[in-house]
């Protein structure tokens, strides 16, 4: 019996769990979006125009929705190259799941507060917050497994784990971009945002091993 | 090593985290039911008037429940004829289970207003638009993995394939047809939308094989 | 390939999704515990005692709680009986999965309104009915199963059946007092939804097999 | 067939099930982070000052969220001891989850009251409480299968239970003594809250098996 294996819990339990939390939060989001109250302060509208008038929480809505499913499917994409796991890779992986989880209420911040003048621009740097917490957390899950031979295949070509390294470097930058600009202007930001939301929708790149593995 | 296996998601992990959120999302569903408060508005009313007056609540509780347990089945039905996932399937997958999600809202607002006058048209057409989505979403998964023989089971006769194709494209006029009566009249809307609800409870069609593979 | 596997989900699927079910009602219960607002009406009071007031929400709490574990676990137990599925075995379970869903909703109501003697009547009567639902659907989805041969594991013996038939017509028979008496009593109907529930947590009885089977 | 698999479910039901389990208490937490409303009793306040004095909730989120985390990992690394289940551990397992899913309730109130000077100690009460349950109920599932020959592996040396059940007897012990502090000092019991959940992130102890298993 592996030493190892009496402690550590196996890749695939960490996989059922995190997809379990995936699919939890992805669900969840549609429980910002509250039926539109029509009678309040002395006014009454039509319900058409309090349902139009939702459009924000729409947005955000789908937004946080296909970042949930991205970073899923990239979960599953990167296990895959992960051959077993120690207690710190777990911690790390239960850091991201909380910034995942975390998502729903920046996303109802957004959907309440984009079209108030006073308040976008604090709606806009939380948001951008709500993604770069998990595109961080995700990469201190990378460094630490890519580091460590015993955690990662290390049949893949170290080109290949480069490129990935690189690649999620450059998302903490353009999100920490996405944060900062928010301070300035809210189209800006919104417009990384969406713009690296749809860059992620392209598909990942195939993995490159070893010649001897061939 | 498959080229193909290192990219795409099994065909049995897309399943398990959609089975995730059509179980979250039929769950769900009852939170849209809230606690009526007894004292408002300076009246008062009792708890057993105020439980029959959430009886639209039920009605949408029942049939939006048995609208997403028909798309489960009908997806464990149908994924069993797909071999193989790749990256826009995925995505259409998502796309779909976006809008499955969504239809916690659209009851929730059809339970609120379906008995004010002023605006249940308009709730009616919302909850039309949230039964159109999955079945559009869902005709879209469906064309694009069985135009690819590289996904689906080649085995099945083209005449089923048909079949299916043509019903689902029924399903999308119907609704179409629900969304556009709700503009005119909200009972014969609604009286669509259980009609088709009922229809879908009939057991499905039986798959046909090519000849050549009995 | 069997011509039955085509159009049948496995009980496995069957179960993996109303586990799924279950453990998502079960933990929404607490969704219906809300934090205790202090200030309102012009009357203003302290943490503790609002915090005391809540005891007939946990009562609910932790009797709704056990009910849906119990008939998780008899869901369970009760499946490995069953060989196969067909449609219509699959639609009545999705229906007692409604009423299982359902059940977070009395509980809220119970919680709200059991102290209030105007509406405690009324709260009960809810509340046995949520209990009387699942009983009933659980009743049709095992009565259909144990019809049908097809379904059934055969080697069960006969008196066994009719044990359970007997038993889930009973606990129909008690629900059913339960919920005919809050129309006179609130303590002597929860009084039966209490027993009933410990007497639940008793241990199944064994089955019992064909002797041809040994 | 084995008499016991007929009545007992296995280990691996379990453990699925109390996954789902952690997976939704773990996700809900969220919900209990309400989007501020800005404009209410008479003032009106900037998003930013209204998101920033959330902190409690913030705090309170990410105390849960590692607490239900660790929660779920230790369940993993005890249930590979356990080789069977019967009717009193299922129901000790079900109680356990029950006071795992009350979490976000004591949660929600910490977030609330813990500025609140008036009601801050007994928002610390709850929670300290709502700590102590889910280690109290786990000590017992601890105790009754590790006293039971029939559930435990009875490969693992003596020391080693010993050591678990001293190690849960203490986590016990200091919980109660963060309940009790919280009557006199929120800051001292919560500074315990947060020590044993830091003193829980170290890995768990490598299990020791009898010498004659090597």
């Amino acid at each position: 019996m592996s030493e190892h294996q009496n402690i550590e819990l196996s890749t695939q339990r960490i996989e059922a769990f995190s997809d379990g939390v995936f699919a939890i939060a992805i669900t969840l989001l549609i429980l910002e979006i509250r039926v539109p109250p029509l009678h309040g302060a002395g006014e009454s509208k039509s319900l058409t125009s309090a349902l139009l008038e939702l459009w924000p929480s729409y947005f955000a809505y789908v937004l946080s929705f296909v970042m949930i499913g991205i970073y899923w499917a990239n979960h599953h994409y990167l296990f895959r190259f992960f051959n077993r796991t120690d207690h710190i890779f777990n911690l790390l992986n239960v850091f991201f799941l909380m910034c995942i989880s975390f998502l729903p209420f920046p996303t109802a911040v957004l959907g309440e507060y984009i079209t108030d003048p006073d308040n976008q621009r604090t709606a806009t740097t939380l948001y951008a917050l709500g993604l770069l917490l998990p595109a961080f957390s995700w990469l201190l899950v990378w460094l630490y497994a890519s580091r460590h031979n015993r955690l990662i295949d290390t049949r893949l070509d170290p080109s290949f784990v480069k490129f990935l390294t690189r690649q999620f470097m450059l998302s903490n930058g353009l999100y920490l971009g996405a944060f900062l600009a928010s301070l300035l202007s809210t189209g800006v930001s919104l417009a990384i945002c969406v713009g690296l939301t749809l860059l992620y929708l392209l598909p990942p790149k195939k993995p490159i091993y070893r010649e001897s593995q061939l």
